[in-house]
């Protein structure tokens, strides 16, 4: 065995809520697994407990769904992994918090998606995540300034899901912001694709988004890349169901969506939703671990 | 009117969901008020909006019971209070959190006290608590290294309520780290005081508290600085009636005590729970407001 390359490799630290993705990471990339153990006092507060010596270079692994409990843990655990021997020290975070919020709406308004990805510039050397939702900035080290910043998209893997699940469907964005995916998804799935756009419809003036491309008896998927409320997406959906879709299901890469929104996305016609592996849930369909580990080997480099 | 010395003022800056403790700061102190506006979205994550201008001096008033959602809080309104104008910028923290966990109690595990107090030493240029439960160090700015960070204690207002309400009675501290507290509550209340101690007790080698003090036909107010899950409050009042006592009630700093520990607190025997006002909660008896006024003024010097 070569002692010098088995030093330099990192090791992926998760949370003791993550493991299961941890474990496909470590299987995947070869890294060595360890635990950060956590237990939560009555009071709200945390017990973190990591290895007690570590590695010069350690993958912290946490996406920040929920993101106030875990922006805490990685406050904590990142300064505990540097006093315990962490030299270079990553973020992988599948999911990004407060990526949306990049601009002062009103006056007074928090930019919170600078604060957030200075805070997090802060504790880390490199951060890799997967489609952090960048509208106004084109690059992830614009929100999160430092100059190993990764973000890398579901959307390719999401259109090779879709071409082998749902074949012959076309793919439909359901607003403008969503075209990025929509368009890389139908190009690696070889389909059609258009984007809803908010229109008036009919008598009663009520605003509905509307596809550029005719769906009438086809099958549709709609891509995003999160789902929270699900409020876009049941919309969409009962757009596209009354312009003559014969089915509508959903391809996203985040799935946010509590038990509600669920409810709320099946009463509103839509069939199947499938989620990548990003986001813990039910919905979860699309493994993006190799994505995943390909991300981390280019912020490692 | 003295333009220069209202400049010089600084204002309070309010959570919405802590605005009766900010206006009683700001009647008493003279201080203006001013509100931050907060909204959770569905996602779990927070949007802030400020004042759109700040003056100079800010105190951001805000209590870390609930400590994961509301460092967060911190960290989003302090950053974006200096992008407004908040020059100097102070914490205003009744009850602050991660205050417990001040060394490494196994190997690996968080010192989460240093890490937090971190955190706020790079927010703010002051930091203004009451009795913050330093156990190992004893002054606040070893761990909030900043020069401006006042710890105040409560046990005097505490002590004046006592001799008040429950003349006569004896000051129990349910634990040796209570001693500080409870001492100096007596000591205003011109009242005795003891001290539980650890002790076995009979056949079946059952370790329980027991005073340092006879309590014996006496009245008994058990004092101490937080009660979070009340276990050792419940324990040493059950140690304290078997010895005689014909009362307890309890005076406490912060209570952090859910709904089921108040339970548990009254099936212990406890007759009434009085706190402070720095955290809100049932039990609030003790108005902290000229303390932490005071206490403000020692930081803004």
């Amino acid at each position: 065995m070569n002692s010098k390359n088995i030093s330099a490799d990192p090791i992926i630290l998760a949370f003791d809520d993550e493991l299961d993705l941890g474990r496909r990471l470590s299987d995947r990339s070869g890294y060595a697994l360890a635990t950060i153990e956590t237990h939560r006092f009555p009071d709200g507060e945390w017990r973190l407990k990591l290895p007690p010596v570590l590695p010069r270079r350690v993958v912290l692994l946490r996406g920040l769904d929920h993101p106030a409990e875990k922006l805490v843990h990685l406050l904590i655990a990142a300064r505990t992994a540097r006093e315990l021997g962490a030299h270079d020290l990553s973020l992988l975070s599948p999911y990004l918090c407060y990526m949306r919020q990049d601009a002062r709406f009103s006056p007074g308004e928090a930019v919170s998606q600078r604060i957030v990805g200075g805070f997090l510039a802060q504790l880390f050397d490199a951060v890799v995540t997967v489609d952090p939702h960048l509208h106004r900035i084109s690059r992830l080290d614009e929100a999160i300034p430092i100059p190993r910043a990764v973000a890398v998209s579901a959307a390719a893997e999401i259109g090779r899901f879709v071409a082998a699940r749902a074949p012959g469907s076309v793919l439909i964005g359901p607003d403008e912001e969503s075209r990025q995916w929509v368009h890389m998804a139908a190009e690696v799935a070889g389909a059609d694709y258009g984007i809803c756009l908010k229109a008036r419809r009919g008598d009663r003036d009520v605003t509905v988004a509307r596809p550029d491309i005719a769906v009438a008896g086809r099958r549709v998927v709609l891509v995003d890349d999160v789902a929270s409320t699900g409020h876009t997406l049941a919309a969409a959906a009962r757009g596209l169901l009354g312009d003559g879709a014969v089915r509508v299901d959903v391809a996203v890469t985040h799935a946010l969506l509590a038990p509600e929104a669920m409810t709320m996305l099946r009463d509103s016609g839509i069939g199947e939703v499938w989620s990548c592996t990003t986001v813990v849930h039910s919905t979860n369909s699309i493994d993006v671990t190799s994505l995943l580990v390909s991300a981390l080997r280019t912020a490692l480099r």
